[in-house]
């Protein structure tokens, strides 16, 4: 098994590093790092251990890796528009592409580029940062939902969970990414939009009644216009409920946007917001919080 | 004529200033400016011509002032909870109140403390601000529309606008006071909503495509409440149009409650959403984004 990481980020990084750590012949496609992994290797501080790779095989240009078994895709989704110049040179005939980014339209768009049949797609449950080059900080959660973009081959996905569980990985299966996606969009929608405009953690908002109140408004919407998404099974509107009081356990959590903004970067809006916003139209599904949150997001940028 | 201006902010010193320098006995309950205006009365720096008044009536309580025939309220809404203990020593039999306070409410609250027939309403369209104490700037237009509470006398009314445009304010009455309000909250929800959330002035806001959208939406949720309340002719749609041409026109105008939420300041959210939303809600008119809006500024405050 040969794997290249694309976007090699805190999230590359780490699920990078543990494929790495468990015997998987491992290439990090690098760009801020690639001098200090060259030199240093690569650092992992985490809840389940520090780990340090001395040797670690770093890349500027996926033309040097050439054709792998599975690509790792962990850009940011604004930069999706280098999907071609970054994977193409990865893939030989038979290589997955497997996409662990935030958001919706990242498959879709790997399925029009490279093929549907090679993309798998993966939503991460994952709490890390990066701290200075070479280093990757986790901080909590780590659990990888798998599925299939075209639900064509459940033994190639069941190979792919074993390999990351191998590395020591929560991960599973799922008949449904579809479902999966959306319902991480439950969370991420509400709040990194509202964390990330107000600069709030999720606990302070949590406590105010109105806005507790907007957090499951936006949910349902969310849980509306993904039930009209052709899902095997319909989110239950209680999934909001649940999630709230999930939330309600996270203390003051400060969601990846708003640390984004905090930190003056591009924030994921498309593939968190505007394509979600496209998918519920394309079904004829009101969005109007949604759709407001995304533009005082992207007006705040401005 | 007496006059007590109660709430002498930005908007009562101006316009309180205008009808002492036209003749009208005019007195004064001041907090933060009483020293300044007491030694050394009051400046207008006004775009129609700056002016001086060395001797002004300045108080500290009501009670000092006594029965006047006229109180103008200028307070910020949220301090209407100290409506009964600045205002009710300044009535005798025949005292009439003019608020020229922002949103809604504000009129029903007066009634409810010294009764509906002494009640005037008031549409300021004021640019000012305050400076030293003392010192009041005026910025730009002015106008006043004055209408009855209840519509009981319209004499009464037009000796009103009489003696407003005697001391030089553009003032004209209306027989329909609820819609001068619900026309100006078309305006002030949007754009001071948008403007003191994302901290922008009003042409960077209407430069972007959804935000400009957003704005209109806004707009038409509040024309839609509007049209609920009984109103003598409806608001039509095409006032939005009309209100974001105006505003185009306006270039980097900050609202009063960017410059509020700037320097520190409480929010009018109260009068300006929360008790249009209750007057929405009362007639079952959805009204979701300027909830969302209300709430966001609110959450913003904390």
């Amino acid at each position: 098994m040969k794997v290249a990481v694309v976007g090699a980020g805190a999230l590359g990084l780490y699920y990078g590093a543990l494929l790495q750590r468990s015997g998987v012949e491992t290439h990090f496609l690098l760009r801020r790092d690639y001098e200090a992994v060259s030199r240093s290797g690569l650092q992992v501080y985490s809840i389940n251990g520090d780990f340090h790779l001395p040797k670690v095989n770093a890349w500027r240009t996926s033309r040097e890796i050439g054709p792998v078994d599975l690509v790792l895709v962990g850009l940011k989704t604004f930069a999706n528009d280098h999907y071609a110049e970054m994977i193409a040179p990865l893939l030989g005939e038979h290589s997955q592409i497997l996409t662990l980014q935030n958001g919706l339209g990242n498959e879709e768009s790997l399925a029009e580029l490279f093929g549907a049949e090679r993309v798998i797609g993966g939503v991460a449950f994952l709490c890390s940062n990066r701290g200075e080059p070479g280093v990757v900080h986790h901080l909590g959660a780590g659990r990888i939902i798998l599925g299939e973009f075209q639900r064509l081959d459940r033994d190639r996905l069941d190979q792919l969970v074993q390999i990351f569980q191998q590395a020591g990985v929560d991960c599973k299966a799922t008949d449904d990414l579809k479902r999966a996606r959306w319902e991480k969009l439950v969370w991420n929608i509400p709040f990194n939009g509202l964390a990330a405009l107000l600069q709030q953690p999720v606990d302070r908002l949590l406590a105010v009644g109105a806005t507790r109140k907007l957090v499951r408004e936006l949910m349902l919407e969310v849980i509306a216009a993904g039930n009209q998404q052709g899902l095997l099974k319909a989110i239950p509107e209680s999934y909001a409920d649940t999630m709230l009081e999930f939330t309600d356990n996270m203390g003051e959590y400060r969601p990846s946007m708003q640390i984004d903004r905090e930190e003056g970067r591009q924030l994921e809006t498309g593939a968190i917001f505007r394509n979600p916003l496209l998918f519920g139209a394309a079904k004829g599904v009101p969005m109007p919080r949604v759709e407001m949150l995304a533009t005082l997001l992207e007006q705040g940028q401005l």
